[in-house]
């Protein structure tokens, strides 16, 4: 697009630099910021500059948190024998969502991606090592992305977990609810095959 | 999704108020703000409040702008015998781009929309026609979407400036460039056919 002289631009450049959004997404989002009152733009700022300034990752489990310790790691309803692996911090507000576990995580911090320059000594498994020393865990869950990277990255983990005494499990791979055989991938249907479940 | 008490969840509920930002893109940006440095989130906080806080309506043409009047208005390159009447500012951003007119424009603030409550006198009209009385123009071009609120926002300023003694256009109507006969729709190809113009 050529270069106009729009009072936006200088916002709309600020918004371009957003995930997923472009120029012609950027420009609608500026149209509708300076629709709306001074007092919800205001709101928003704040809440984006306190985020960024005051978030922090818990000393412990290494999720997102405003204070040193974060929710999941401080509270006295989880069950502290049992530790679920993830690569991110967005993966534990997915598993959250679940509503199926109630123990502690330990984020890595990543994918082993050489291409990217993730290397495993980027990753936190000297810190997870050293927790699986110092507490005692009734079993470890690894809960990584089935994706190049994520499989490279539990395989490392698996190899340096293979000495830890405790049972470790994975999440099971296998047909999405709601899926159609006709419309699974082949992947997913071998992954369904090679862990299917005795019934009787 | 269930509520999850993530130190996140503020600035999601902020973001998820954008246009076309549902939750996932909403916790997409957020993860993607915390990741981005403290600075970079403060230089779109700032240019966030200071564009709402600053922005106008230029007092002749009512285009945005930081000052009383638009750099469009206040150009000495511009042809002031030549005024484009479009619905919104966006519009003549839209325009400016094509690089094709050089005039002035009249920002009308929207489209006659009585399901929405804008009916003619929420528009800037009389201020156009007090435009028209007070200056010369060779010509007036209404330059306004082709759909049903701005076909009949064109149809009323149409009747309004009948008497309007020098030449009134409108844009074209017709194919896009770039467009295939087959999949045209049917009101661009009659429109396309009652505009046709000859070639010999």
């Amino acid at each position: 697009m050529a270069e106009i002289k729009s009072p936006l631009t200088p916002l709309i450049d600020q918004l371009c630099k957003l995930p997923g959004v472009g120029a012609k997404s950027a420009q609608r989002l500026a149209f509708h910021l300076i629709s709306v009152t001074t007092q919800e733009v205001e709101v928003l700022a704040n809440v984006l500059t306190k985020t960024r300034t005051h978030i922090k990752y818990c000393k412990s489990c290494f999720n997102i948190s405003f204070e040193t310790t974060c929710f999941i790691c401080s509270s006295n309803s989880r069950d502290k024998t049992q530790l679920c692996i993830v690569a991110e911090p967005k993966d534990i507000y997915a598993l959250e969502r679940a509503n199926e576990y109630n123990g502690l995580y330990h984020v890595l911090g990543g994918y082993i991606s050489p291409l990217d320059g993730v290397y495993p000594e980027s990753l936190r498994i000297e810190e997870l090592i050293l927790k699986l020393k110092k507490s005692h865990f009734n079993e470890v869950i690894i809960a990584i992305n089935s994706s190049i990277e994520g499989d490279a990255t539990t395989l490392y983990l698996k190899s340096c977990l293979k000495n830890y005494k405790n049972p470790i499990s994975q999440l099971a791979y296998g047909l999405p609810v709601g899926a159609e055989l006709d419309y699974t991938d082949e992947s997913t249907l071998q992954k369904a095959f090679s862990g299917r479940q005795k019934v009787k």
